[in-house]
């Protein structure tokens, strides 16, 4: 027997089950494996012996891998497990690559980002290192599309068609009353304003919001930021302005108040960017002033996917499958687009060496000369991500997702 | 002649330009009135002239009023304007039954929450003692739920379901770590827990999110909320807590940080309930916490809106119409239910006078015993609420709303 098993890591996205469900339906339809296995909670669930069955669970194929496809976040669990060095901690790598012999696996597939790549690459070189025949591939997943190599990232597109519709809502929500007022949405971004920038896509023939917006990737100026903003106010009632929570000064210093915890990856644990210019404004204008933080539903409104997305995402499943059966291992799968008008992408794979622990950052010419906007090329990338709605169904008045109870034991 | 003029006026809804669409397509078939005219920000468009022609913009009739019903907040703008006393300003009341006159108005029909009502009120007891014709009459919005002698208002079966449908997709965001955490989800409702105790429809048969739900109506105590918490934490690793941005302790003493600001109708202005729970659970308890805001969404989320409520706002725009040509005056339009299974509702109206600047609490008996939770009473008052789901057109991967450039001069 040659089985598989697969895992899913890192924070949640719309796509991440779309992946899942690619690559279930990648086994079923292969000559090469026979089962697929799922790792609960990321690597962990290999670690710690909790895996699932997923052929004998999706044994009925597609209405329930279309299930899978539009349920949010992620069907097996995550973990935010940082493997050690094969140096460090030889056991955990001898505990790994036990599981994958007692179970006969032949390939293991890891949807993450920058963190899980990692793992992908550490596991890779161990398997290379023991002469092991078990492939190793990554699947690319984060809403920060700030992975290397691919032209962008499943999950980001769904992130960014909820973020301008929801920029577009807001601009509903704010044009009713005929008073001065300045409103700060504050979208998920640590070091990549990607997401940011899809605020941009609201725009349109009666909404010109946001009417300004800021990425990490450009220094952010509380001064210049305050010019900006009392400009706008001479020639309109309601502004509303996009920021990353990731905006920093000259020198790299979070704008946001409290920037003092760092998680298990080193990150700093950021909150506030809005609600720290909310609260500068406030003492600066004599005008309303609110700030929105989207939080976590920009990664997990799953009603509001793109259908582009979960596509991709989904053939990124199936094709990382037959990558493995032709002997490919050590890489991530990736995107290239071949044409912008109309969208083309073909699906292509890199050393995932060449990808871990690296950021994507925004381009200087995706942003315009003053670092308060956008430029038109950045429109241009986005627009094709967005396109699309998959019917989900509804049960007694809410969506229908597929059911997670193997999480909560 | 005889035209009509609507307004709508206090916070925006989903449901509101439904009601609007109902009036417009009232006046088209009738044969009493002639044309329906809309006051842009409310009272004060009448106030400054600034006026459309609804009937010339709508003149095609239902596919522009189909898409009005989808778009969110309000087509003719808002306004915060308390209307003084007649005794205190009459020149605002002559003012504004001169335009009426002008105008050859018949009718009036005002669409919002209480504040909105008590303009209906004071307007309609000025033309009685003018001997004015004029029919005054109030349709009701609001998310909060809480105008009294109606089953239940327009925007909130739409905000029920936007926050029910969140609250699932929260717990789906939640559940993937193995971690013990717990999350806090903030929901608007200054005075009254409809709102949040709509989280509760987010329960299934894998989900039991929300854990614990904590309204206004009920004295909130911190310690009985600690050991709450605690309690669960020995029996499941994540928590999904649903809070009212008003909850209060038993002196009736907001339990959010800023509660200083008194708006032009001399509420408090609220912010940060959640933020104020996360950080008191932060110093007590050594597990993840987090707070999410749910803020401007709940109102405005017109893509994931009850099919039941922007059809019942619909009809009541329209019956309010009828209701005007019928000779009603000093009215505001209200719902009955008339059974539960299947639901049904009848069209009928009350005084204003009843109505207006009282607010209808969550009854002790929709709340359970320990007050941190509702009961199925609750359930099964909310659950027709949030059926059905209309199809929003997209266009170019956002949904399809009606133009407002109007609001923007």
């Amino acid at each position: 027997m040659k089985n598989c098993i697969v895992a899913q890591s890192g924070g949640p996205t719309v796509a991440i089950n779309a992946s899942l469900a690619g690559v279930i339906s990648g086994v079923m339809n292969s000559s090469e494996y026979d089962i697929v296995y799922g790792s609960l909670n990321g690597i962990t669930g290999i670690l710690n012996n909790r895996t699932l069955n997923l052929s004998e669970i999706f044994a009925e194929g597609k209405p329930m891998l279309d299930r899978l496809i539009t349920t949010p976040a992620m069907y097996l669990g995550s973990c935010r497990y940082k493997l050690p060095t094969a140096d460090a901690d030889p056991a955990v790598y001898e505990n790994i690559f036990r599981f994958f012999e007692e179970k006969e696996i032949a390939a293991f597939f890891y949807i993450g980002g920058n963190d899980s790549m990692d793992t992908v690459d550490k596991l890779s070189a161990y398997a290379e290192q023991i002469g092991s025949p078990v492939r190793i591939i990554g699947i690319p997943k984060t809403i920060d599309n700030d992975l290397c190599l691919t032209d962008h990232t499943p999950g980001f597109g769904s992130a960014a068609k909820y973020v301008a519709s929801t920029f577009l809502e807001i601009a509903h929500d704010t044009y009713i009353y005929k008073i001065k007022s300045v409103t700060i949405v504050e979208v998920m971004g640590r070091d990549a304003g990607w997401l940011t920038a899809a605020s941009a896509l609201a725009r349109n023939e009666y909404n010109a919001a946001p009417h300004l917006i800021y990425l990490p990737e450009y220094a952010f100026d509380l001064t210049q930021f305050l010019a900006d903003v009392k400009d706008l106010l001479t020639k309109q009632d309601n502004i509303i302005v996009a920021v990353s929570e990731g905006i920093r000064d000259k020198d790299g210093k979070y704008i946001s108040a409290s920037s003092t915890a760092v998680d298990t990856f080193g990150h700093s644990q950021l909150s506030g960017a809005g609600k720290t210019l909310e609260y500068f404004l406030k003492e600066k204008l004599d005008v309303k002033v609110r700030s929105v933080e989207l939080n976590v539903l920009q990664r997990c409104a799953a009603h509001i996917a793109s259908k582009t997305d979960l596509e991709e995402s989904f053939k990124l499943g199936e094709t990382a499958v037959g990558l493995a059966a032709a002997g490919q291992t050590s890489v991530m799968l990736t995107m290239n687009r071949t044409s912008n008008n109309p969208y083309t992408i073909e699906y292509s794979s890199s050393p995932v060496c060449d990808i871990a622990n690296k950021a994507k950052e925004v381009p200087r010419s995706f942003i315009n000369e003053q670092g308060n906007d956008v430029t038109e090329d950045m429109i241009d990338y986005l627009r094709p991500l967005i396109q699309g709605e998959l019917c989900i169904s509804y049960e007694n008045g809410l969506p229908c997702y597929l059911p997670i109870k193997h999480l909560l034991g």
